[in-house]
């Protein structure tokens, strides 16, 4: 039932049918040879993060673009990437659990499989899952470089998990996981850059520390798609993890670049394609894309290419618009495309994406890893 | 690789894998039987909301304790009910567009199906489908009482319709639906009852209206768990659409009694199972579970049975735990229950439900309808 797909390849965009996750493939393609084209001659890898849009196909896009691998959150993930043809994952998260352990050791049988740790029994729980199915594992230590979720607080307690995952037999200390995402959204320029330094500053220093223990360091792994080129400016991180610059969301647009204009780094190429379900008054319409087609966690969706027409209010399966402009005119069946306002938990409702060129469907594509939560 | 079950029958549930979604199915059996139990004697039917559930597997329990059917908002819902072995389902929602409008016809052949409309256009399209399918459908027009969503605004508008509907040649006209969503989190009794009798005042003039022209008008369809008392008591309301209490949230335990105090009508009955996956400082606890497993469209979720812990963040795959009370102790790989902020959009995450009794894996059931947008 829910993997009905809601378009065939060669169908017109309009007689899609709704809610549909759009990607409008020359926007897409544009963005993803940009991020690699800006970090040319610079000394940083790029390895997106998969938590992003969860697809094989995209991945292997990137990888053949210059990417190293892919980065993902949860082992579910990881597994949907390697099934789908992707040899290097770095799981850029705590894996706790035997079952999940277990599962992340058998998939370093197929590909190179990094995780990251912020806790010493953590890690010895990795090396034993490691142990029993016979491989060996990258750990990364995660830093709290201001995000303030996991990751370890000091550099001596960096230093002390560097040592253990060193001595271990089935593990390998990579480096450093540093992200600090409380930085991709702070609106301006000089408020990020203060914050990735500051980042930056306390990934080395940390290094430092581990290298002056015999231990090497080669990896610092951070960035996302607000912050990245300042990661890449650091001479400290070796490895990008930006991941929404394929998309990009309403909420990623309100930041500003360095002379203050909003950013245009990427462009918009992920929406929700919507239809106008119900028009009761003049100033209200309805659409049929609610709480299960798009998140609001960071505001509401936006309506693309309609001036006066707001998107005001999500109920489970609807979408309140506000109309102001007394020009606009809509009809109940018109189809509409919303900007998701933060990209990764929209994706995360959909089975396939849509993909659209110049008014026909090229592409579907499954999100094999949509619902990954294990 | 989404689909994979987070746990086994037999199971404890101390071994289930996170984050996966609960049933405590002691306090489920109670609420699924409290509120047809309240409704002994009035003149009212309980045709419950499946937009909660997506399950036919609680349908079905719905049903075998006197519910007349099921609402549902999307035809995909529809679907996956009526293949789970459901005969009268009800959509409470408009549906537009060819391929839908089909579809719903189709599945007319197998089950009694219902829908609402708000406009003559989409009446004509809901019977030209009817006919070329060889079905009748019952429709209902809707009208708006409060919620300000879809609805017609008049008595008059919805007579228009009435008319239209009841000469079309496979088409029935049933009633209205009168759903007063924007009651159901007033916190005050006061002010849900207030509102409920307007919605139902509105509805009685529009029968009235509508039965003076000579149409039958049988069925006044709305409420949900936050009012059905007040509708059931209005004698206006002839059939009600709760749905949430089965499970209950947050957002509806925040709603207030009669006397003030908290409801207590229902009890919390759905729980995300979550991991603590990483301890950083004293204060601060990591949980496995962000916004792709929980829905904070309502508010954040709370730690079930823990005073002192509050969920104070939620990230893509990851929720901040605050801890102001020290005698806490919590340690990475403790597993607890978060109470949902907003059950439906929450369900709506998930493949499975993990039914537990006793601390035991007692059921799995798939959540049949989860992401059935079209």
């Amino acid at each position: 039932m829910t993997t009905r797909a809601p378009a065939d390849i060669g169908m017109p965009l309009q007689a899609v049918d709704t809610p549909a996750l759009i990607i409008e493939l020359d926007a897409f393609e544009c963005n993803l040879r940009r991020l690699p084209q800006s970090l040319v001659g610079k000394p940083v890898r790029l390895r997106p993060h998969a938590k992003t849009h969860k697809c094989p196909v995209i991945a292997l896009k990137q990888i053949e673009l210059g990417a190293v691998g892919q980065c993902v959150q949860k082992v579910g993930e990881a597994e949907a990437l390697v099934m789908g043809g992707v040899k290097d994952v770095l799981v850029c998260n705590q894996i706790v659990g035997a079952p999940k352990l277990e599962r992340l050791a058998a998939l370093a049988k197929l590909a190179q499989i990094g995780v990251c740790v912020d806790d010493a029994g953590n890690v010895e729980d990795l090396n034993a899952a490691a142990r029993r199915l016979g491989v060996k594992l990258d750990v990364l230590v995660e830093i709290n470089v201001g995000a303030n979720r996991c990751g370890v607080e000091s550099a001596e307690a960096a230093l002390d998990l560097a040592k253990k995952i060193a001595a271990l037999s089935n593990l390998r200390f990579r480096g450093l996981q540093a992200y600090q995402g409380a930085a991709q959204h702070l609106r301006q320029y000089s408020e990020r850059k203060a914050a990735i330094q500051a980042a930056a500053e306390q990934s080395r220093k940390t290094k430092a520390l581990i290298e002056q223990h015999g231990i090497r360091c080669e990896c610092i792994t951070g960035a996302g798609t607000g912050t990245y080129l300042i990661e890449a400016a650091s001479e400290v991180y070796t490895e990008l993890q930006a991941g929404s610059y394929i998309f990009m969301d309403a909420d990623y647009n309100r930041n500003l670049a360095p002379d203050g204009a909003p950013i245009s780094d990427f462009e918009q190429s992920l929406f929700i394609w919507t239809t106008v379900m119900s028009y009761p008054t003049a100033e209200r319409a309805v659409v049929d894309a609610g709480l299960k087609a798009l998140s609001v966690d960071s505001g509401n969706p936006l309506v693309a290419g309609l001036k006066g027409v707001e998107y005001v209010r999500a109920s489970d399966e609807h979408g309140n618009l506000k109309i102001t402009n007394p020009e606009v005119s809509l009809k109940i069946g018109d189809k509409l495309k919303l900007v998701p306002g933060h990209c990764d938990p929209t994706v995360n409702l959909y089975d396939w994406y849509v993909g659209v060129r110049a008014g026909k469907v090229e592409a579907l594509w499954p999100i094999s890893a949509r619902g990954a939560l294990l």
